[in-house]
């Protein structure tokens, strides 16, 4: 009987991982950092998600009651990996809860960490209640508050949606683009629209980045069915006049300056690397890449590895990701892993 | 014994798919209409590949080394699936070399096919021989011949790459955005100015799209280290002047038509849906999408999922995909599958 696989972080791309170890009859741990399973979706609040459009609650609700579930799936909450030990095949970790692990090979699905939007001081968050984050704004639309200003409730009747908040911003040092933002902006702006059928809502972009089948399910949804107003523009600063919000900015299509009004503003923050990396890169032997993301060999014939042989990754760990892409890499990962602790049965077999 | 799992299409999605299930110790059948494996990249001609840089005839032709050489893994080429009857765990394939192949479940890899330039006719391929796609450049670099303007096989001193042909095109009724065009053509305006260091290269664009990591590896390297230029426009049409290729348009930075020289000029071409789309839907059973791409189910909780049961669906067949998503999703739709033969199985085990 082989050991099983060591997987850390129960987001999208480690219960995936999970699920599919356990579908080939693959006996798996599962450790997470946090007191519950379900990763940035669940621990978040994200309302419906893209691009199925199910709550979060339910879509990733539902891979953590299956991995629960599961026989084959021992979950440690609350939990990290302090030391890992051994050669692929017969590794050793120990956990923060004194337990140990043997384990055939190990997954590394340790995600992402929303940028901290206090990084871009001069778009005004912390200074003005109300201007917030789109992960804000994903928490009002699933608690079901529903979309208001923090500063007195009201529900307001222009909404500016600032995109690349901590991406593809060097001055910061986020030179990556997130990936999912764009599309994101798109849904919460249709979804404003659709609670709010009399507030006016403009994404403010650098490049609109809705691809592959994105372009019309939300870039053209947006605009066409439900108004949202799209602008190409350079963003100085946002400020207030004491009763609006103002953003300041040049219009990068007509090359004019811009100084409008706003009752809301939203920034689509980013993904920085998980703030834990450099811990997961002393403890697990793995290198990062240049910006601090783990990083994934460039090969098809080593698919999810990292530089530690034995030890794979997948998700938003290796940089910007979509939760589809991050659960299909949780399974690619989990065929990698499962191909290192079966082969000597297989080989055995034949 | 459960049955093998069919897979149609031999291209990334489908060779990981094989290659997954091997893993996992289940057999599968693997159909492709062409005379070899590899699928788009192979039978293309494909160059260096994005992000791996690896050459397409190592990274995918490695690939189709460690299918064809898989004991588990039975491959019939130059063969379609003529029908399919019977329901999950128990279908039954006519194949049209005149083989039945019993299938628990079937994985649909069929992909894509590249968007004909001359439906795009006033953007000159077919009438100027100069005028080419990044599949033909892709071909000029993978066969050693070099980057050559085909009239007289001169070196160019000035390209032109046109992105979205066939793409974000609502005249030709290309509605979707065929996501990996950007990043290819930076990558190929790298190829070039490293092979013809004296060559200018612009990119003209309508949003550029090197999402995620891309966004430094691609269109940051390509201006800083390769000095290639992207300019935002527009394009109306691409002419000659009986010497050399003629851009004209509008450059919608500065407002301003743009009428410009160019040697060679290459059409970053889309991905339209598979041309037997419509007959691969009747054999198999499945419903496409509006655009004619197979529809896949919006839902973390019937992953790779089509309309009919036990008939998975992975990489470009969906929509524009990446390969390497294509092949994540291959090992995703290979978990499905083996959720669903081995359900049994495992129910009786425990």
């Amino acid at each position: 009987m082989s050991h099983p696989v060591l997987i850390v972080g129960g987001g999208p791309a480690g219960l995936s991982a999970a699920q599919a170890l356990a579908a080939a009859g693959q006996a798996s741990v599962l450790v997470d950092k946090a007191e519950q399973l379900g990763g940035a979706p669940i621990l978040s609040g994200y309302a419906r998600l893209v691009p199925s459009r199910e709550w979060a609650r339910d879509a990733i609700g539902g891979m953590v009651e299956r991995v629960t579930g599961d026989k084959l799936i021992t979950v440690h909450l609350d939990t990290t990996v302090k030391t890992l030990d051994g050669k692929p095949g017969d590794f050793s970790a120990e956990l923060s809860d004194g337990s140990k692990v043997e384990a055939g090979a190990v997954i590394l699905a340790t995600g992402f960490t929303h940028f901290d939007s206090v990084n871009k001081p001069e778009w005004g968050f912390g200074t003005y209640p109300d201007v917030v984050t789109t992960t804000q704004v994903e928490q009002m639309i699933s608690s079901g508050a529903g979309v208001r200003c923090p500063s007195d409730g009201r529900a307001p009747e222009r909404v500016a949606i600032l995109l690349c908040v901590g991406s593809r911003d060097r001055q910061i040092g986020r030179e990556w683009c997130s990936k999912i933002c764009c599309t994101v902006s798109s849904n919460l702006a249709m979804e404003i629209r659709e609670e709010l059928p009399n507030c006016n809502v403009y994404i403010y972009y650098m490049d609109i980045r809705t691809f592959g089948l994105y372009e019309d399910l939300y870039y053209w949804e947006s605009q066409e069915t439900h108004k949202v107003k799209y602008i190409k523009a350079r963003i100085a600063e946002v400020t207030s006049d004491g009763k609006c919000l103002i953003v300041k900015g040049e219009d990068t299509l007509v090359k004019r300056p811009i100084t409008i009004p706003f009752d809301m503003v939203v920034h689509a923050i980013g993904m920085d690397p998980n703030v834990d990396n450099l811990t997961l890169s002393a403890v697990f032997g793995v290198e990062l890449e240049k910006h601090g993301h783990i990083a994934k060999a460039p090969s098809y014939s080593a698919m999810s590895a990292t530089s530690r042989p034995g030890v794979f990754v997948a998700g938003a760990a290796t940089g910007p990701e979509t939760i589809d892409d991050s659960i299909a890499q949780g399974q690619s990962a989990a065929m990698a892993a499962l191909t290192l602790v079966r082969a000597p049965a297989r080989e055995a077999a034949e």
